[in-house]
Formats: structure tokens, sequence, C-alpha cells
């Protein structure tokens, strides 16, 4: 077997670009939800399992600089910690998380006691963390590329939600709102990286596979709240 | 908030049983397979499914051995690890997965590759590994205390299969034939490590939880099974 070619880098930032077709947007529980036909349960079950993701995000964060000897890359990694955490009192993304989790009814402590968290959404997001943790660093900055498709399911949520769902406050939003100008920053920076360090046609194919087994974890998520939310029908007797 | 007064440890011992009642055994997708229900190709993605729990069998007891400095203990769990290696050749519990593998139909590469596991499978089989790589070892070692359940599983398979699945070579239930034996030593060393390790009743309760656990990712795994395998409509439009 002959090495092949490797792609040039807008062709593999294409391949990686591709990878969207696999994005949890897809996903039936997600359609449900984005098209409005989920139910005030279900929301709250999705917004409270989705709550273990936020908080393990720093974690994995962290994991990342624990692995990486290059100043210039923790320089600009360590923003993604402050985003999540803050600096203080109700800033960053987890305290948003927390109060898209009060729009959607439900009370701070239930969310913070991660009490409704499943454990197929648990094993998922530890799947990430656990990556992060034992990857080389290039691969964990990597696996963040699904950071790629998240504008669009921001906007889309920002869209649909509050005419589908007018009974949620619209406070709720702000996680979705400041995503849409975080995300493209740090997808710049991690595809950067990612271009640097994959050169290689195998290493850039040993990218994809990195960047499905995100979406793989994104996904087996929402199955898990598939599975517990939603009223299905074996038809196998 | 009391302390309270701890079980003694026939009590400790009912609980720890009672936890059977969430055994995978009793999930839908296992239903259907001790009822004789699944096809062949339900039956092939369970055993190519399991496989990857098989191997990391030995990956997880040799962190057990890692976090352990009492040799007493070494000298008794490395025996897990010889019984699913084996010591050469066709010998040990990955070998005899593989004959089952073959007896249902499927080729020797497609099992070893791992072309079909799920996802959601090996979040959960990796869940079980990485707690033990980070957890105390005697925690690790009472998360292996499912083994008090398996004896039924194995049991009703050794009886219903051949009844059900006549296609079956018969030489694919020694794996299940074998652990009748090994289990319940296991289980007896497994459960005086945990006897002697949990004594208070927060510490027994904390013991409960890792069995749970446990089961969660058992259970887990056939989840995403059932997703992938069985057919389902979404009763929710």
């Amino acid at each position: 077997m002959s090495a092949q070619t490797p792609w040039t880098e807008p062709e593999f930032v294409e391949q990686l670009r591709a990878k969207g077709a696999r994005y949890h947007i897809h996903h039936p529980f997600q359609v449900l939800m984005n098209e409005g036909k989920l139910d005030r349960k279900q929301i709250q079950g999705w917004v409270a399992n989705r709550f273990y993701y936020q908080i393990m995000i720093p974690i994995k964060d962290a994991n990342v600089l624990a692995n990486c000897p290059d100043r210039e890359v923790r320089r600009k990694w360590i923003q993604r910690i402050v985003d999540h955490d803050g600096t203080q009192g109700d800033e960053g993304g987890i305290e948003a998380w927390i109060r898209l989790g009060e729009a959607v009814g439900l009370r701070r402590e239930e969310i913070v006691s991660l009490e409704h968290v499943l454990p197929g959404v648990r094993f998922a997001v530890d799947a990430y963390v656990n990556f992060a943790r034992r990857a080389p660093w290039q691969e964990a900055v990597c696996s963040s590329l699904t950071e790629l498709f998240a504008p669009a399911i921001h906007r889309a949520r920002l869209e649909g939600w509050p005419r589908h769902y007018p009974w949620i406050k619209p406070e709720g939003f702000e996680y979705f709102t400041s995503r849409l100008t975080q995300a493209p920053r740090d997808v710049e920076h991690g595809l950067r990286v990612t271009l640097d360090y994959f050169r290689t046609r195998e290493q850039q194919e040993r990218a994809l596979q990195i960047l499905q087994f995100k979406l793989d974890l994104l996904w087996s998520m929402v199955d898990a709240m598939q599975i517990a939310y939603l009223p299905m029908k074996v038809l196998q007797e």
C-alpha cells in the first residue's frame, strides 16, 4: 500500500467540515427539539443532562493545558476555561447554562446536584475528558473541532425556540448568544493547531477519526436522552 | 444528621444482592434475547459488542493490580487476568468468546477488528476501565460484584439458547460454562475485600453506589445495542 498524498489545507478543512453531516443537530431527538415538538419535561431533561457536558468542559480543557508544553498555546487555550468558569459571581458559561435551566423551570439545586444526569450521558462526557487526559494535546485540540458546527445549532435555537417554546424565559438564551461569538474564535485556534500537527495523509485521516469520536459522543448523549425521555415502542415480539 | 449504625455483614450482603433487580438480565433487549426472539443479526451484534467488554476486563484488572499495594490481594486477583488472557494459544475467556462469535456466524477478523462495536458500548466499557484506573483499588474490586448476578444469566443462556437458537454451534457455549465455576470463586474474594473495606454505614452506602455505577454501565451497553439493532418507533410527532 503506497503512501497517499496529503490533502492540501483547503481540502483537509473541507474533509473536516464534511463531518458536519454526522453532527447531533441531525439526531431524531434534537430534530424534534428544534421543530418545537418536545414538551416541558423533555426540554428540562435535555438542559439538565447537557449541564454535565458544560461542567466537564473546563476539566477537559485543563487536561489539554496539563499535557501541553507550548506556552503560546496555553496562553490562548486558558481562555476557554475562563469563558466557562468566569472569574467571579455569575460570570461564565456554566452560570449561563444554569440560567437556561432556571428559564426552562428547573431549580438551581436540581441542576447542580446532577440528579437528572443519565448514566449514558455521563459515560459519553467522561470519554471526552479521559481522551483529553490521555491523548497528545494536539489530538485533544482536534477533538474540539465540533465547534465548526456549533454556531449553526445555536443560531437554530435562537431563531426557533422563542417561537416554539414561548414559556422559556428569554434570559435563558444568553448562553447560545455568547457562544455565537466565542465558538468561531475558538475554532480558528483549534483549526490552526490541527492543520499544523496532522500533516501526512495518514495523520489527516487520524484527525477525521478523532472528530468522529467526538461526534459519536455527542450523538450518544442524545441517544441516552431519547431512551429516557421519548415514548418509544419496540416493533419486535 | 446523626451517623447511622452500619449494617451487619449479612445485612450488607443482602443490600448488595438486592441490586440484582437492576441487573441487565432485565433489560428489554436481553429479555427478548433470552426468550429466543432475536434474529441472527441481532445475536451477532450483541456478541460482537460484548467482545469489547471481554477484551477490556484484563485491562481493568491490571489497573486494580497497578493500584494495589497488598501482595496477598494481587496473588489472588492476578488469576482473573490469566482466566481471560490464558497463557498460550486458544486458552482463556477472550478466545472462548471469539469461539462464541464464530459459533453465531461471525468471522474471527470482524470480531477482533471491533468493527461492529458501537460508540455507546465503548464509552460504557471505558468508564469501567477508567474507574479502575482512578479509584482506590478496593472500590474497583467492589465494582466487580455484579458477578454476584452473573451465574443466573449464564445459566439462563445455557438452558435457553440451545432450544431457541439451534443454529448456534454448541462449542460457542463454552464461555458461559467456564464462567459458572470462575464467577462464584471470584465473587467470594471480591465480596471479602468489600466487606472488610466498607465498614461504616456511609461507606457501605458508597459501595452500593459503586455497584449501581457498574449496573448502569452494563445497562447502558445494552441500551446502545437496542437503539442500533431493534426496530423502534418514536411515538411522538
